[in-house]
Formats: structure tokens, C-alpha cells, sequence
């Protein structure tokens, strides 16, 4: 793991890092020493580490609970290079999609091949970020909607020191196998009216989720307009499973 | 309206009244003077207005948020007279559904006659509060899952000084046509495994609810199971819409 670039605002410590070729950044605690829950957090489709929405959620859970936070570029995003077998699939599914093909099916088998590579890379940053003495070995929850919740899942899955997740924007097609595996509390999202996941979909995938201890918070409007009150209580979810 | 009897414990007053034949009960703060926030609170079927469930809420809301609340028996309830249609229709009803029919429409029917004689009795309850001056005319609340559901979604629809109102575990057979009424922001509970409301009711109820602002908070358990991270989220839910 190697160190790029650091910089403080707001008591936020920002780190910038590369791990072999995946570059990830991590924020934590401005002075903060000693091991402390960390929140993983996965990007949207053609979203970045340090998009809008993963920024502004991660400097509060930082300020407001002294948690660590960490993301990364998935393959093809942010300051990765391009991939050509990715590119080359989503060439083809707006393609069938303009030619009248459903959408949620091309998503999910996109999902699968993407997250097949995500997980072992994810499971390699968490072992990285938590030898860190800022860090350690603390208690791990996950963030992640629309692909950070279809690649997500499979992680949260896989990984089993990650102890809660907030998921959301997904759909049972792509996800339902590797939610019946997921037993760790869920606070799920879904968009009331989402015009890419249907929402039958979702509700089987909050169905799908063996989880004794899972809750569904669903909101009118569309894919991305998740509403603000949600990280208010996605605040409170983590402060109640991992602090 | 004469109140019948006065206690105070951790800081809560409570007001036993009767208005009229309507038993009822006030909550607020002790010494508390000038106007404030009230909570209306609509009981469940075979309760009463100090249920344990109404009289924890309802003590939370006083304690945590200063705001008073007013819950009353409903007409067969609590230490109101036995009602004799409703005994009738209740018998029958045991009986339709031991001999195989379905319980949902039988509730619907009987909680829309029951909700024609409620709601003009919650409005006069409501005129008679607000004009004493530990309470005053502030914004009101509307709390009520179950039964309270039933009956609410037509006092709410009704009633403009409602700003607010949690519901849940009601089904849209009973009550979509009042929802398509209500325009204000709603916290929505339903049970994933209810088995006196089916689900796709439940979910057609939050559908119907014309409200821009609605939240559905589902969780997995029977109709009686609600968890108690629901309270904190309807404290909260209160203190932004009515605070």
C-alpha cells in the first residue's frame, strides 16, 4: 500500500493511496490514533471514490461518529484506466436496450462479471487499510447503492468482517443468490418509483436477504433521488452496529 | 370537557378526561405552560387509550420532545360501554372467517364504519385540547398503526390540522381511497410477515397515500412485531415535520 497524497479539512484527515492498481482513499480523524470502525464504501455506475455522494457521507461519518472510511475506483471508474471488456459490454447493452431489450437482466449479468473481480480486491484494501494504526482491526460496515449494492452484496457475503451494510437500488435478478447468504443487519434503500431497478425487484431483494435483523426504507421518486433524511438514518444505523 | 383525575410521574402530567361520552387522557409536560406540538394517538383493535404501547410512545414524545399528546377510547374500547353492533359484526366475523373467508375484507369493512363515527369524535376532541393553554393550537401530529391506521387515514384526510402523521400496518382495501386524500408527510410501517394484512395490501396502502413526502420503513415479523428502532425513527420523524 502506498501513500500518495494527504490533506485536512474540516478535522477530516483525506488519504490518498494506490494498492497495486487499485487506487482508494481513506478518511479518517484528524489526530485520531487507535483502532475504530470503518465504513467500506463502493461507488455507483460511472461514479468515482470521491464522488459528490460518497464524499459528503464519508466526511460525517468521520466527524460526527470517528469512524475511518475507506473507497476505491472500481475497474474501468475514476482514475483506473479504461477497461475494454467492460466498455465493450456496455456498448453492446445500450445497443439492445435501444433495440428494445429489458435493461435490469443486462445489468445484473454485467454485475456478476464486475463484481467476480471486486471482491477479491476489496478483501485485499480491508487487509491493507486495517494494519494501519489509525485504523485496526476494528468492526467493518459497508456502503454501497445501485452497483456499490450489486457489488456489494456479493462482498458483504464473502467478507465476514463486515458486520452490517446499507444497500439499496438493486434488484433480486442480479443479487437475490448472494443475499440469501448475507446475514448481517440491513437497512435497505429503494426508490419508489426507480426507472432502472423495477420495483418488484427490489422488494425481492429485501425478501431476498436472510438477515434476522434487515429493514426496508423505501422513498418516492426516481433512481437518484434518494432523499436526505436516509443519511440521517444511515448515520444512526452504523452508530447502533458498529460503534 | 371535565378532567376527572391528575398524576405526575418523570416529569409527565397526565389528564384523565370525558368529553361528552369520549374517556380520554392528555399527556404533558410537568409545569409545561403556553402552546406546543400535539400527538393525536389512535389505539389498536382491543386496546385502549393507555396501552402499554400508546403510554411508552406517548410518554417518549412528552419527555423527549415536550410535546403533549391526547389519546381517547374508541367507541367499544377501553371504559367505554360494550357496542353492540360492533359485537355483532365482531362475532360474525369470527365466524365467516373460522368458516374459510378472508379476514382482510372483512376488517376493511368494519373499520370504515367504525372510522364514520371516529373521526367527527377526534376532531371535537381535538377543538376541546387545543383551547387549553398548556396545549394551544400548535401543529398536530397523527400516530396510529393497526386499528389506529384504519381509523387515522380518514381523520387525516379530514382533518388539515393534522401536519403529520406515522400509520401503519393497514392494508389499501380498507383505506386507499382516504390515502388518496392525504397529502402530508407519512412514516409508513408494515410488517413483512403480517398475517392479518397481506403484504401487496400493505404496499398498495403506501402507494395510495397522495403525500409527496412518504417513507416506507418495512421490517420482517408478524403484525405485532414492530421493533423498537421504529420509536426513535418516529421521534425523529415528529421533531422535523411538527418541532
Amino acid at each position: 500500500m502506498r501513500l500518495t497524497s494527504e490533506t485536512s479539512s474540516d478535522d477530516v484527515r483525506e488519504q490518498l493511496f494506490t494498492l497495486g492498481e487499485i487506487p482508494g482513499v481513506l478518511w479518517t480523524p484528524q489526530g485520531a490514533t487507535g483502532p475504530r470502525p470503518l465504513v467500506f464504501m463502493g461507488h455507483g455506475g460511472g461514479q468515482h471514490k470521491k464522488a459528490a455522494g460518497i464524499q459528503a457521507r464519508a466526511r460525517r461519518f468521520v466527524a460526527e461518529c470517528r469512524f475511518a472510511v475507506v473507497a476505491v475506483d472500481v475497474s474501468g471508474h475514476g482514475d483506473r484506466p479504461t477497461d475494454e471488456e467492460y466498455d465493450r459490454i456496455a456498448t453492446e447493452n445500450q445497443a439492445r436496450v435501444a433495440a428494445g431489450e429489458e435493461l435490469a437482466p443486462l445489468i445484473a449479468r454485467f454485475q456478476a462479471l464486475v463484481a467476480r473481480r471486486t471482491v477479491p480486491e476489496w478483501q485485499s484494501v480491508l487487509d491493507a487499510v486495517q494494519q494501519l494504526p489509525h485504523v485496526g482491526a476494528g468492526p467493518v460496515g459497508y456502503w454501497g447503492i445501485s452497483l456499490g449494492c450489486g457489488l456489494g452484496i456479493p462482498f458483504v457475503a464473502a467478507e465476514p468482517r463486515v458486520r452490517a451494510a446499507v444497500l439499496g437500488l438493486g434488484g433480486a435478478l442480479a443479487s437475490a443468490e448472494d443475499a440469501a447468504r448475507t446475514t448481517v443487519p440491513i437497512e435497505f434503500l429503494l426508490q419508489w418509483d426507480d426507472e432502472r431497478v423495477p420495483r418488484d425487484q427490489g422488494l425481492a431483494l429485501f425478501d431476498a436477504f436472510a438477515s434476522p435483523e434487515k429493514t426496508l426504507h423505501a422513498n418516492p421518486g426516481k433512481h437518484g433521488d434518494v432523499p436526505a433524511s436516509e443519511f440521517d438514518s444511515t448515520l444512526r444505523f452504523f452508530s447502533r452496529h458498529l460503534a
